[in-house]
């Protein structure tokens, strides 16, 4: 038999993905359990959208355009405007999910060998994506007790080489829920600019900041117009991961010729998904409120109840809906594994998201779990109370 | 301003696509314009299909499993099985269309600097797809004044390598409507088992066999099982190439563990997309039946109507929706060019595409033309007095 690529043994295998085998067997022996793991919120699709579907009247489901539905696109646009965002139709592209934007975002922009520098802890797939790519990552951790704030910029400028092409952000951030300041986001644009590479920049949870403090897109850097690639998604904010809809955008001419080439060599993006996502963006501005107060107050309820038990540290997230908590434990791995196989509390159970996914640095995470608060306020008040019981008879507790 | 990538500057742009513009302004010119360059069939979807979506009761539309849903993939070792296929439900992995299974394929068993070697003409898209992954195809033109059949196996073997990891080939094809024998495919199979090479054989069209010659899985091949990828895609036999469904199959559990990773990079396939595609699969064999008699007569007509030009050949494609034909001309690039910015008969004219991009060996192809019969027949008469026409005052004909 013929060897299979190196590439793929070097794509990573998520540990959330190992623990959903133990999940299952949990179920299997009559265990409840919370899924704090994984980013599908549990918030309805707006009805808006699933009626998009339900009244299709269409008589072929055919290609749509490489670069997706016109409609679609201007409804981004004047979306997006209102970020203050200034993207026209013909800078963006539809892509299946903010997964492929972010592979034909490094297909376009990195050849193998090239280097992206990114602060981590840091959405996993961006390390699969470079992998695909060929290209390689750099990190640099930010600290939970500096509550996840940007590096400082000599530690990113230590790990530039000839092949570095680019910095990649996620903002507002999964998996901390941190969101860059002014200063932080000028910071960034200085580097970009002082070493001309590429911004990569992840900012699918726009919608979700709750501090007052202001979301600085990429795109309002002044002066490296040409270097930002924005990712989107719609998946997120209208509860809709499942239809594939996300968006790359950009403003650079030889970056927007490659990435056309790549859409067209896929063919076109789903069209019911960009039939679900057009609808999704008009006339559900009382949804998106209610989505936000929501998220609003779980966060609050989540960290609160967090920071209460004792030998937990959670940071206050200030977007998304993710915060990445501190525990009193050995190894985050071994304990969200023991939470699933060997724990219960009245024939209950939370599956979280061990930490050590997100960093590429080892022995970093190594106390640290990822909390979705994907569940409504009940749910997460037991979830709370399970991981407090859970931590005082949990065998490798440290502290 | 950072360069983009090589990778980017390398991928393809398909004749076809740069005929899309003088398309647009034809039409414009009040031109009616008869499309016969793409494989986008002119059938309905499946009424059930559309009644899937119509009656979605769902109230989230969440991510589901990167492998594809369990009852689509059910439902497809169902279908396979039926055609002596034998993919079990552990061999099936959803992928965005047969583009991604393509992709999937080629990620998951190549490296930068391998090769597969490619029978041509064949779907450009296998080049761009080998460009993504870093791969380079070998290609060996099959002629058109032998039907297009297989080339002699020894001309395969001068192409061999130590860097040759698979052989690639559409059966039935696209673009030439050849279905390989079973000789044929038993010479393939030797070749596969000596050199040990994947075999990634992409069969999206194996529904329309028109002669009555048997269709050959590479899955019906013996002994070499384990190196055999299969691509898949619901996009031509249901008329839905929107949806965006295809599948990559395999029984290699090397393969296998390679294509979930990069199936979890992307976190799922289309969920709406899937519902639609499983709804088509059973309780269709009415429209099936109708499709394939459609598409048989269309052949029938279209074939005996090329022939009749003066000049122009067509073999006897035996399957898929496509025809090369040969016509008297200096350039089939200039001539669809010419076609829809200079021609016109009764306001009307075609669109066909050369046949340049289908070839990687340099002047091939350079006097034919892919036609799709993806037009009724009364549409593809008009286009084939259109055709004969155009040829009696092009400038740049031959003979």
């Amino acid at each position: 038999m013929p060897k299979t690529s190196k590439r793929g043994d070097l794509m990573p295998f998520s540990p959330i993905r190992k623990l959903v085998p133990l999940a299952n067997k949990a179920i299997e022996r009559g265990i409840k359990v919370y899924y704090l793991n994984i980013g599908q919120p549990d918030l309805h699709t707006p009805e808006k959208a699933l009626d998009a579907i339900r009244n299709i009247d269409r008589k072929i489901l055919e290609y749509s355009p490489s670069e997706g539905i016109y409609s679609l696109r201007k409804k981004l646009s004047e979306y997006y405007h209102t970020f203050n965002i200034d993207a026209n139709v013909e800078d963006i592209f539809i892509t299946c999910g903010g997964s492929e934007a972010i592979e034909v975002a490094f297909m376009s922009c990195l050849d193998p060998g090239d280097e992206i520098i990114v602060p981590e802890p840091a959405y996993a797939n961006y390390e699969a994506f470079a992998i695909v790519a060929g290209a390689v990552i750099k990190s640099i951790p930010a600290k939970i007790n500096k509550g996840f704030r940007l590096p400082p910029m000599k530690e990113f400028e230590k790990l530039i080489t000839p092949r570095t092409k680019g910095f990649m952000i996620c903002n507002p951030n999964n998996p901390t829920g941190y969101l860059y300041s002014r200063s932080e986001m000028n910071q960034i644009k200085n580097l970009v600019k002082k070493y001309d590479l590429f911004l990569f920049s992840d900012e699918v949870y726009r919608e979700f900041c709750y501090t007052g403090a202001p979301y600085i897109s990429a795109f309002h850097l002044k002066g490296i117009e040409n270097n930002v690639i924005l990712i989107d998604s719609v998946s997120k904010r209208y509860s809709e991961c499942g239809i594939r809809i996300g968006a790359l955008i950009s403003k650079n001419k030889e970056i927007k010729q490659n990435v056309m080439k790549f859409c067209q060599a896929r063919l076109s993006p789903p069209l019911i998904g960009q039939i679900v996502a057009e609808a999704s963006i008009e006339g559900t501005e009382d949804y998106m409120r209610d989505s936000y107060e929501e998220y609003s107050e779980r966060r609050k309820f989540l960290i609160d109840g967090l920071n209460r038990i004792p030998g937990v540290y959670s940071p206050i997230p200030m977007g998304a809906f993710y915060t990445l908590a501190k525990l009193p434990v050995d190894d985050s791995d071994k304990f969200c594994e023991w939470l699933l196989s060997e724990f219960e509390y009245n024939k209950e159970t939370i599956f979280l998201a061990p930490a050590s996914g997100f960093y590429t640095t080892p022995g970093y995470g190594k106390n640290e779990v990822r909390i979705a608060y994907v569940l409504d306020k009940k749910d997460l008040a037991t979830s709370l109370i399970i991981l407090e019981k859970a931590l005082e008879v949990y065998p490798g507790r440290t502290e």
